[in-house]
């Protein structure tokens, strides 16, 4: 099967999963509504995919850890939300569809994200009926650290600052997009491995893991945004900065960005090295897949 | 020693726990900044101070406790920044002094919130270090409901919602409130039980302090609303309805809410009846001294 069916196959399982998880919680019907169009709006679902993928791969069982992967769509939703408001990026569209607070204003736009964050913790606490206390609650340390102030809160609130800063230098890019995107990509295969009870040496692969595609995924993502999907690597690049955001290829240009995403796509790989069976191989496809989609 | 004394003891001991707690964590200057501006703004601390009674007069060590007890505060604190966001209530003054989208800037302000609702979650579980992570990981639970889409969250969009319509019933505003203020009060207790190990007899009577201490705390406060701080009873009330907020003393008069606030003040007491020593006595008397506040 192609990895693209192969990644299809595992969001389809997250994706139903999120279904069923705002049910029978006692929340008003306006602000479930407002939740549900973001969270079930579609998507890759990679960072639930990548927490189950460890999880499984390290012999931990995925319907266990199901509702604390979907916690992670539910952090990376509730992000986008926010991101999205006029105070913020003020964008009008997400996944080519109207963004939230164009559907149901700002109040329940800030609500609809405060909730699914919220009740992401809550997804994860209740995952400890079948899983060691000790594993979740590492877990939960795990995630908050990556989703809060020092990690994706933190990269948001650099990315505005970068934003109306000239001459912010690839160091700086490097650290914001780590915080801001990386350290949830991570923390995914991170808590995987977790929940799992991987010992430290093997949390250190699963960090490496997830540090190298995270990075990969950014840089892609701003090549895409550059070139445009599918079209050739050779055109004139810097449009994305007209509108004040600091890219890899307005950086250090195309070629040297895509030769970056793919030494961290190897080191991906390289991290997973000891690890054999269906997700070693679909995470090791995974890792070179993200940077074949630029070619 | 006074009521006011031994409050202001336990907010001190929960006051100089909260000046650390953001420190070492990699936030970026301007975020850590907004976020200590309302989290170190002063107040009762009263859910921690509650959190941290139940889980001594139940035998937990108060240290091991406190990190979880401060995350109350960084709930509390985050509720109140996102409800005074010009979306929401825009309010411009919060504890005398400018709210914080006044000073740091709208986007700030919600990123501030999202940092401190994330971070909650980071010291609750780092709590597992010190007391069972089984109790850490209820504890948790039972806070991510109590804050989530299915309580203070969905409180605070019934609130809206009422706002804008006409003729709110006594029977939806004594739920909105459950929710939006009731149900965090009413967690900060039953957490503290759980760090203790409780059973769920005693899981129930905390439940019931924090049930009838929450909803005594809201009448009394819409009651100050109207009639002012040390004022007389006897004044005209529903000044508070103008600016379209249905009120307890709006709907039943004041003497009627006063009477409701305690009743649910002796229940509070009642509740704790089995227990003794220094925390028992002040809970009960902590409930008595909030519907002393007007008189």
């Amino acid at each position: 099967m192609s990895i693209k069916d192969r990644l299809r196959g595992y969001s389809h399982e997250v994706e139903e999963a999120l279904r069923g998880l705002l049910k029978g919680k006692g929340i008003p019907a306006g602000l479930r509504e407002a939740m549900e169009y973001s969270l079930l709006a579609g998507g890759k679902r990679l960072r639930p995919v990548l927490c189950l993928c460890f999880a499984r791969m390290l012999g931990a069982e995925a319907r266990a850890a199901m509702p604390f992967a979907a916690s992670l769509e539910f952090i990376h939703t509730y992000s986008l939300i926010h991101d999205d408001l006029p105070a913020m990026d003020d964008d009008d569209l997400r996944r080519g569809r109207p963004s939230n607070h164009k559907v149901f204003g700002e109040a329940m736009a800030i609500l609809a994200g405060d909730g699914l964050l919220t009740e992401a913790f809550g997804l994860m606490a209740s995952t400890a009926g079948e899983l060691p206390p000790g594993r979740v609650v590492e877990a939960i340390a795990t995630l908050a650290r990556a989703a809060g102030a020092g990690g994706m809160v933190g990269g948001q609130a650099l990315d505005m600052a970068y934003t109306a800063k000239a001459g912010v230098s690839l160091e700086e890019l490097r650290e914001m997009q780590a915080m801001k995107t990386g350290a949830l990509i991570t923390a995914a295969c991170v808590c995987g491995a977790q929940l799992a009870g991987a010992e430290p040496d093997v949390l250190a692969r699963a960090r490496s893991y997830g540090q190298s595609v995270g990075a990969a995924f950014q840089i892609v993502d701003d090549v895409l945004d550059v070139v445009g999907d599918e079209k050739a690597l050779g055109k004139p690049v810097g449009s994305d900065e007209e509108q004040g955001k600091t890219t890899y290829p307005a950086l250090i240009g195309v070629e040297r960005s895509m030769d970056l995403a793919r030494r961290n796509a190897a080191q991906a790989v390289e991290s997973l090295s000891p690890f054999q069976g269906p997700e070693a191989t679909f995470l090791r496809d995974l890792a070179q897949f993200i940077v074949d989609r630029v070619s």
